[in-house]
């Protein structure tokens, strides 16, 4: 059935939507929730379908579609599209086969992966999909399948120079921020290092969010290497555009649930890295009771598992466990951690944030062959070097290369925590900063988090502030001051 | 945030939707897919958001609601509403136990199903919800929790009779009508047997679908009190309006990967029978190697199983393990099927349809305390009680009382597929004569289906007709044609 295409402003957010009119649904024999194909051209996508009875939004003979819809196709209104109910792609036979526990070859994950990428599969389906990998696991050659189908039904970034470095850090930690300190110094070594990050999901800030406070973090592939081409790095938003692929929408549906399926994680990872073109990477494992990843043998185990990986990918990966007993840093949220990050590329602000910085930029640059790299390390950030790298790809990207630490805006309502008594800080609770800090607003709040003014190890008198609350509105602040009354967030001893 | 209420003639066929101005988004800190809380009045309802720009669709200060809300709520258009962000219900985090591999007990599990039937669940957490109980299993006791939240939290039918009959079959058997020869046997007997069914989901027709052909299914509860008072009986769809309950939305789940968690099948059919106000249900299992239970040892299980349940919840339940080897009668699809019941009532007809029905009839008889029920049965079917009780339930229901097998009308287009050659035939595939019908139509297409000329042990000559398809268009037709030829339906010897 030929249909009139229209335009209609609504995003589902997820599926792709076509709305008939009950009429024309009736003559295709089509239900709410069916699969039905459009053609237009040599084109065609499938997308689920949405019934009306109402002709003021979508006539006898046209056929409306949500906005979504956009990003996949230039359609323009009033052109002619045909219309068909659409079968089921086989690769839901092959979601029943990994739910029975039977292992998946090679071809039927890239089938998967390819009906995932162009929206063939429902949000149900997709979901089957992902919770029979978190339930009966993926196989090593599982996991090697899926990394090979996102890379080859992805983007990709393509540089002609070579070493590339990246790193990536297995994340749970609040206020981990690294990499904005690590991209500099190895971009003021020479180094090429084009980091692309995902928005944070669990935690109250990630690269991401926290560049944003200090330059745009969207760009098309091209903008990406123009960056990269003028000043060695750059930190930009992967999740988006033409590096978006399979694994966003694996990441997506893991969300409500806060599932992190391991074979996910590691095809994510590499599939991320062999996008960005990297030679060399080096990846942090943070272990910790309150992190992802709570004890060693996890982390070994998961260790062995980045090295036989980047061996069948030939990519030269060296993975450090560091410690996660506590946050690193003393901001949390985007706007308190760009601070910290300032301050730690001029050799000042917290000393753990600056040492576990220092030595990941040493050892990723010994990895792509530099000497004396400790050493290198420390020239760079003293001759001021590493900050002036910052404001070069902060201006490459488009921000205010004159930000100082005292320029970033934080959320105007506070409330500080104080110590209820005088000791040493014995215990600061990763996970309740993190609930904390996400209570106050942060990721989505930019300028919302909290400040931690003292860490584990360091002494504190009674009544002296121990935590500083910021949040965008009174509810939220109220909310996340309840909270925190309720739990045990740290432990003076 | 109050805004105004407008209703949007959208149907998502499935998640409640409410759409906001992306202006009052912002405001409200909220994205797509987000959860907010609906409060009018002392009510209050969770919905997901959809987001527009387009003032046409939804103005700053206003709501638009998807009109899957109106079973939902009778809020009039302009009404204020006060909306807010609604964090997650505290069943994901039950969902995500049930993932991990551990027991639910008996409020989580009534926590859970709470949600889902107040929609505050996404379609992504029940599916989690779902594949954790297929993959992980159900245990004994979490199937009687489930049994007892869908009851406690779904319509339930009074009836002041007692006792009140009921049946059920496990399915996966073609053309399996026995429910509709059994039904108006009972009433004629003076039983009261209330029969709700769900529509098919994985067959060509199921009771709902054909009973369909002879009258209206849907009714309100004082509807369908009214008919079995009339006439000690009703075929009627449980599946909407009071009886709708958490496990069709469970069932709506399965069906994209025609998943069959045996949990949700025992607390479904428990849940059901105890809904209808049964107090003696017979249950159908068929074992064939293409039926739904494969062998005699999957069988007992589960007949363990309902008796287990049956004891919990004080029903008295007899269960039957019947030959699934084939289908039953001559007519698969709605259509077809009715044309087999209707003479079978008579007396006439597909053999094996009668002789499973009437003594399926004589246990269900024997069950509530009538003695020498074969012989009564026989009296029943040849007086003509059980076909003059059929027409008054069907007239009962609003249909037509004077419907004959000849005027039942069947899909236009048909094909006739011809033993290649002469012998007996020995073998005809449950499995493919289900598939080749559905893709004739059935059951979507009530008039579409196939009829199937001999049956195993019938002798067939060279050339005679074995099989006629019906369809309602002739793509459909030729792609059931492609397919038939192309599968072993059928083995001639």
């Amino acid at each position: 059935m030929k249909l009139k295409a229209k335009w209609i402003d609504f995003s589902s957010g997820g599926p792709l939507v076509g709305v008939l009119h009950q009429h024309d649904a009736i003559t295709l024999n089509i239900r709410s929730l069916d699969r039905i194909k459009l053609c237009f051209g040599n084109k065609q996508i499938v997308v689920t379908t949405d019934i009306t009875h109402d002709k003021k939004q979508v006539k006898p003979g046209e056929i409306g579609l949500f906005k979504d819809l956009k990003k996949h196709t230039k359609v323009k209104k009033g052109q002619q599209i045909s219309v068909k109910y659409a079968k089921e792609p086989s690769s839901v036979d092959l979601i029943k086969k990994k739910l029975d526990g039977k292992e998946l070859n090679r071809e039927e994950i890239n089938k998967i992966v390819k009906d995932l990428i162009s929206n063939s599969l429902t949000e149900v389906e997709s979901t089957y999909f992902v919770s029979a990998c978190y339930m009966r696991k993926m196989s090593l050659n599982e996991t090697k399948y899926l990394t090979e189908a996102i890379i080859k039904n992805s983007g990709k970034l393509h540089f002609k120079k070579h070493p590339i470095a990246d790193k990536h850090c297995i994340g749970g930690v609040a206020g981990n921020r690294t990499t904005m300190v690590v991209v500099p110094i190895l971009a003021a070594a020479g180094v090429t290092i084009p980091k692309t990050s995902t928005k944070s999901i669990t935690s109250p800030a990630g690269t991401s969010n926290t560049m944003e406070i200090l330059a745009p973090i969207s760009f098309s592939n091209k903008e990406i290497i123009n960056i990269v081409n003028k000043t060695n790095a750059c930190m930009v938003w992967g999740g988006q555009g033409e590096l978006a692929s399979a694994d966003d929408k694996l990441i997506k549906i893991e969300r409500p649930l806060h599932l992190d399926a391991r074979g996910f994680l590691l095809s994510s990872i590499l599939a991320k890295k062999t996008a960005a073109d990297a030679s060399h990477v080096l990846i942090d494992i943070p272990i910790g009771p309150e992190a992802k990843i709570k004890n060693k043998a996890m982390a070994k185990d998961l260790r062995e598992k980045f090295l036989k990986l980047g061996r069948m990918f030939k990519l030269k990966i060296n993975v450090i466990l560091s410690d996660g007993t506590q946050p690193i840093g003393n901001g949390i949220g985007p706007a308190l951690e760009a601070r910290d990050v300032l301050l730690a590329l001029k050799g000042e602000g917290p000393k753990d944030l600056q040492e576990k910085s220092f030595a990941m930029a040493a050892l990723l640059m010994k990895m792509v062959g530099i000497s004396k790299a400790e050493k290198k390390v420390k020239q760079i950030i003293l001759s001021g070097l590493a900050h002036k790298k910052m404001m070069e790809i902060i201006k490459a990207q488009g921000g205010n290369p004159n930000i100082t630490p005292e320029k970033i805006k934080l959320a105007p309502h506070t409330s500080i925590i104080k110590a209820p008594k005088a000791g040493r800080v014995r215990y600061l609770s990763n996970r309740e900063i993190t609930r904390i800090a996400k209570l106050c607003g942060a990721p989505t709040h930019l300028k919302a988090g909290l400040y931690i003014h003292k860490k584990v190890g360091e002494i504190i008198s009674q009544g002296e502030p121990m935590i500083t609350l910021h949040a965008e509105d009174k509810s939220r602040l109220q909310d996340a001051i309840k909270e925190a009354k309720n739990s045990i967030i740290f432990n003076i001893a």
